[in-house]
């Protein structure tokens, strides 16, 4: 087992700033190195990338890495304004998106990042985020001394609007929600929006693609509004490193004159054209999610004839109750049988684990090992 | 040609932070698009990165894209770590480097940056720089608020390190200086580090490998010595976006704090498997280095020829002032014929233009067209 998700920690240093002190940097789900594990813990999409992501990295595009990529990553933002413009255009609207409504990032942390950054930093009233959430706003919030409200969830675990009818310096929230798996309708989002118009609104919609309502359909009509997505989960690109956000241009060049004012060239090269490849393949990306989605069923089936309380998901993974023992000490079991998911050893969510989809062949050994677990 | 070179502006919208109003972004040298140019603007390698680094992107590692890189980077910051401590046997020195001492960053860029926000954000005084220098650290400054002076270089446009002997927040200087290629004696870089041990020290050593005496050797003894280095120039890999930092771990913990609350996941899988790969080729990035150096010697013998001034160069670029024409009609006159080199429109280099050395054959192309446009 490799250490490699282990914070590293030292002492405080005289020659460090004050804020590196204070920062709590964000604990991702450990990466450990066995071979023959089932890993169900880092929400990755169990398929690989589309041939046509393969077919970039020729010969010659690898001897073009000599070269710098596209500072401004053009032809990704062109492809994706296109893309979702053609998608919405398939639903009677008439939004009509261009690389201006458009920035790629280094994955989403890094286009979130940049968001803080730009629309909640310095600002006089504290942003709105759910208290139980992505785990990463908190501590954006510490490196760009932002400060939050975290409102709580309703009774079933759901984002409960009328809460975050107050005054703001912004507001984020997953949809559909992580790790709570459950989405809101686009209809309850634009009726927020409609509302909170004078801060920014960012809908980080890193899941959105297993069955959620995007707002993209909404950056036309709201300039507050920017949409964050990420080729990580449905896409399966998680190791090439690209995120991107879809909003009004103004909110765009915001976020354009902070990537400029940290790094020029955050996108490496072959990452452009495979996203560029990926968004080109939409029948093996609809294949993917499809695919995704019944295993998704099949397992919540699975788990709730074994006496598991499972979130209703809209993403790649479930929140799943065990009955019969504590999500501690189920983790635990899995573990000893080299199957990874997720335990939050947080208020409410204790309870739970949460488990990537993967394979049907992958689920198969996960419900065969929960039943040998549970009759013990 | 595109206009991906070109800022994208806005107008100030309500939504900004303050910060973002105020910043003045970093502009890289322009990426033309257009086919059969000479590119001598961005100091790229001519050379293709190694065939070692090719044969990393295998059809199963592409694959593999759809997992997280390991978001600590173990095996490309031990790869750095032993690859600089045998280089450093060599010279029977007892430097021993271990991961802790190596911070890996998506290019040099991400590296400076986290390490303003590390080191020298929130000083009490302000941190010293060149006056012609790497145009980025002021843009750094802007980001992070931290306060500047930037101290002239000396009439040879030399580093002049007594300028450098007062209370300050942090010292930064690229070694070999860019834009202007002049390098510093390690030994006068050691006599500085000897005075200045109160606040951190970066040097930047983007160019290193061109013939110039790394400040590696020196972290051992220095706590507070950052020596930041990039895979863009002498290895290749500019466009898969690498760059690294060592120094003492109390350091490298800072920086890896500030990552870890910013983008758990900067490296590419790709890219920490073609960065260790580019390392283990070292007989190919010496044949690189020194065919690089022996154009550049070709070039300066050229350029004295046809009456230019060059400043002594230890970088994969010269810093040329033409004698019987203005550097930026020059640089228009090139242009014209499609050989792209750099102009910095500034106090002192605007008699200068800027060459990336290329091929052997990219200098013959160069040097005739600069010999037809002096002859009218």
């Amino acid at each position: 087992m490799s250490v490699n998700n282990l914070p590293e920690t030292a002492d405080v240093s005289p020659y460090w700033s004050e804020i590196v002190t204070e920062l709590e940097p964000y604990i991702p789900g450990e990466q450990p190195q066995l071979v023959s594990l089932i890993k169900l813990n880092t929400n990755e999409n169990p398929y690989p990338p589309s041939p046509q992501v393969a077919a970039v990295y020729t010969e010659q595009a690898i001897a073009d890495l000599r070269c710098y990529p596209d500072p401004a990553s053009m032809a990704l933002r062109e492809k994706i304004a296109a893309y979702y413009t053609e998608k919405n255009l398939d639903q009677n609207s008439d939004l009509g998106l261009t690389a201006t409504n458009v920035f790629v990032g280094n994955g989403s942390d890094e286009v979130l990042a940049h968001a803080f950054c730009a629309f909640f930093s310095g600002r006089n009233e504290p942003i709105l985020f759910p208290d139980i959430s992505y785990s990463f706003y908190p501590v954006y919030c510490n490196l760009y001394r932002v400060d939050s409200v975290q409102l709580p969830l309703d009774e079933s675990f759901n984002i409960d609007f009328s809460l975050y009818m107050q005054k703001n310096g912004g507001v984020i929230f997953p949809n559909p929600n992580a790790p709570t798996s459950i989405g809101k309708p686009l209809a309850s989002i634009e009726r927020f929006l409609q509302k909170n118009t004078d801060s920014v609104v960012i809908v980080d919609e890193a899941y959105i693609d297993f069955g959620g309502e995007s707002a993209v359909a909404l950056v036309d009509q709201y300039p507050n509004l920017l949409v964050v997505q990420t080729l990580s989960k449905s896409r399966s690109l998680a190791g090439a490193r690209l995120g991107f956000a879809i909003g009004n241009k103004d909110l765009i060049a915001a976020l354009i004159r902070v990537k400029d004012s940290f790094n020029s060239y955050p996108i490496d090269r072959l990452t452009e054209a495979a996203g560029i490849a990926a968004f080109n393949d939409e029948a093996y990306f609809n294949d993917c999610c499809q695919k995704i989605m019944a295993t998704r069923n099949g397992l919540v089936r699975d788990l709730k004839q074994m006496g598991f309380q499972v979130l209703p998901s809209q993403a790649n993974f479930l929140m799943a109750k065990p009955s019969s023992m504590a999500a501690a000490e189920l983790f635990e079991c899995l573990r000893a049988r080299h199957i990874i998911v997720r335990f939050f050893n947080k208020p409410r969510i204790g309870d739970y684990l949460r488990i990537t989809i993967g394979t049907d062949a992958d689920m198969q050994v996960l419900v065969q090992a929960l039943k040998d677990i549970i009759a013990g």
